[in-house]
């Protein structure tokens, strides 16, 4: 980014998992910032970080925080946001909220920039980021609905530990090195910190992200089906998902099937619109072996497709390989991208 | 199995991942074995292994080795099957073979016991035992299919490494070791050993299993779906599928949706279902965040169903995720159960 303008940015939750990476990417970006405020709770307040060369002390979270902050990038738990985002905006800061806590509230704003970027303008105060799994799949999405229309969605997932925050990524590195020296493995975090019971991740696979719902979803599956609703302005598009956490760091992987609503479409313009769509690379070539995978994904701001082909029975099915690294597309950069759409709008 | 009759059984490809575990199902079903034949190719022959405490010396696998043998389990890769298997019928053998050579081959018997048992009676001497990811989904799903018939299926999976054999096990220890090390990975084996690129699979995931076919389908994708329509007699059944490897040793896990025929069912009839069929294990309740994983099925011979839901808006649509053990269910268990069913139904 190059503006002249400058602004006072604030992150909340800085020393987590989705905080970090936003400061590395306001780093990458050069973002235009004039003053930034590094808000944590009060465990790690008074603890440094630092930002382009120079340390920050990091304080307290608290509603008069916000004074004179032009953007808060929050990403510090949904009870946080709640407390909190409603206060930032009464002090004249505009939220890019990454918790689930706005996301589906009427009036909120829960934007891809390829897909929505005009829904910014609507905002009342607070932008919701959505989750990072629904993040890769609606901008993978978005350009063939519009070109092609959509009947139907159902995705499996393939989702990184780091989803679930540093102390995730943390049980997986240790579980990993226990199970090699032949140890017992002790769950305590996934797969999900709050709920009650833990089982191993290293070696396996936990069909459960975040906390069942009524209907015998997760809460994870239902942020999927709700959000792509909401940002696609489809409220009516069926979409169905199993989510799945797996033993790696970063990325999350997606095997999703689509049906089209026009007749006779073909592989390789699917292919095409992935290769003209914004944030999308094309990673698909069998001859070559071509295709995302977690580790090719990690640390880059695309989301990258492969595996595109026609379903054998249904003639308007597809199914694509959708990868990215939910840190990045999936939260931070997303988020700042938000940021930049704000201010290279003039919608602040 | 209590059986007065003995029989002289021949196990080609004793060393590999498969053989290993077709020798602990023989001991642990005390198999009645009048002599037992370790074959192998000429590198492993020589060496030697326990079985039931003896020890026994493992010869080259040739034409002439099944002189006297009435059940020959073959596991030692496609060519040897294609190449031995029928000198072994010549000999008067009935072959169990557990590679795809003869799968999808007129006349030739594809059987999971708990779904078309009855086809085994119609062999000439071969029998073919289906794909480890293919097995555990039909046994899952005939029971569903049968009682209320089945429109579509729609299939991704989650699979362990040692469907790739012992090396790829081998590969991903040292790849995980070398990672938590923080050294660079070696990738030689996996995704598949023979084609031409390698990718690291440890804290990963590669969407390719086997080579790819013209269509752009994986061979192991289209095994799945050739397979599944084979054993279930459903020529015309749509069946869809996404393969993926990723970084764990046992069980293969999978994502599935089906549409039933029959209106109105309910998650309750399909947990029923699932109660009453042989072979299958019923492990869901949300409450308790019960749901089988790739560690809780490792070593166990019976295929687990779990998180069974109704689509929210398909209203014959259906997503279950099974888990089973590769090499016991989708290898080795399977068929050492056709060996049995060849005895005590007089069908050798």
């Amino acid at each position: 980014m190059s503006e002249t303008k400058k602004y006072n940015v604030a992150v909340v939750g800085a020393t987590g998992a989705v905080g970090q990476k936003m400061l590395e990417t306001l780093e990458d970006r050069n973002f235009p910032i004039q003053q930034l405020k590094l808000l944590s709770s009060s465990r790690s307040a008074g603890s440094k970080m630092v930002f382009n060369g120079e340390e920050y002390v990091l304080e307290e979270a608290t509603p008069e925080s916000f004074k004179d902050v032009d953007i808060a990038l929050f990403s510090a738990g949904g009870s946080v946001s709640k407390k909190l985002a409603p206060e930032a905006v009464k002090q004249g800061a505009v939220v890019i909220d990454n918790t689930s806590a706005y996301r589906m509230a009427e009036g909120v704003p829960l934007v891809v920039p390829e897909v929505n970027e005009e829904d910014i303008k609507q905002h009342k105060g607070i932008i919701a980021n959505p989750n990072c799994s629904t993040i890769q799949m609606v901008a993978a999405l978005e350009p063939v609905r519009k070109a092609l229309g959509m009947e139907r969605v159902i995705v499996s997932t393939y989702q990184a530990v780091s989803g679930a925050g540093n102390e995730a990524a943390d049980e997986l590195r240790e579980q990993s090195q226990a199970f090699l020296n032949g140890e017992d493995l002790e769950a305590e975090i996934l797969p999900v910190k709050g709920d009650k019971n833990h089982y191993p991740i290293a070696f396996n696979a936990l069909p459960q992200i975040d906390v069942f719902q009524e209907n015998g979803y997760t809460f994870e599956e239902m942020k999927m089906i709700n959000e792509t609703k909401k940002i696609m302005h489809a409220p009516d598009l069926p979409v169905a998902a199993t989510c799945v956490r797996l033993p790696f760091f970063t990325s999350h992987a997606e095997s999703v099937y689509i049906e089209v609503e026009k007749e006779g479409v073909t592989v390789e313009q699917i292919k095409q619109l992935m290769e003209e769509a914004p944030g999308i690379v094309l990673e698909d070539d069998p001859s070559t072996q071509t295709y995302p995978t977690p580790l090719s994904a990690a640390e880059k701001r695309d989301v990258f497709v492969g595996r595109i082909r026609k379903d054998l029975d249904e003639e308007k099915g597809f199914h694509l390989w959708v990868v990215s690294d939910n840190l990045l597309k999936g939260a931070a950069w997303n988020s700042v991208q938000i940021a930049e759409s704000l201010i290279t709008n003039d919608w602040l």
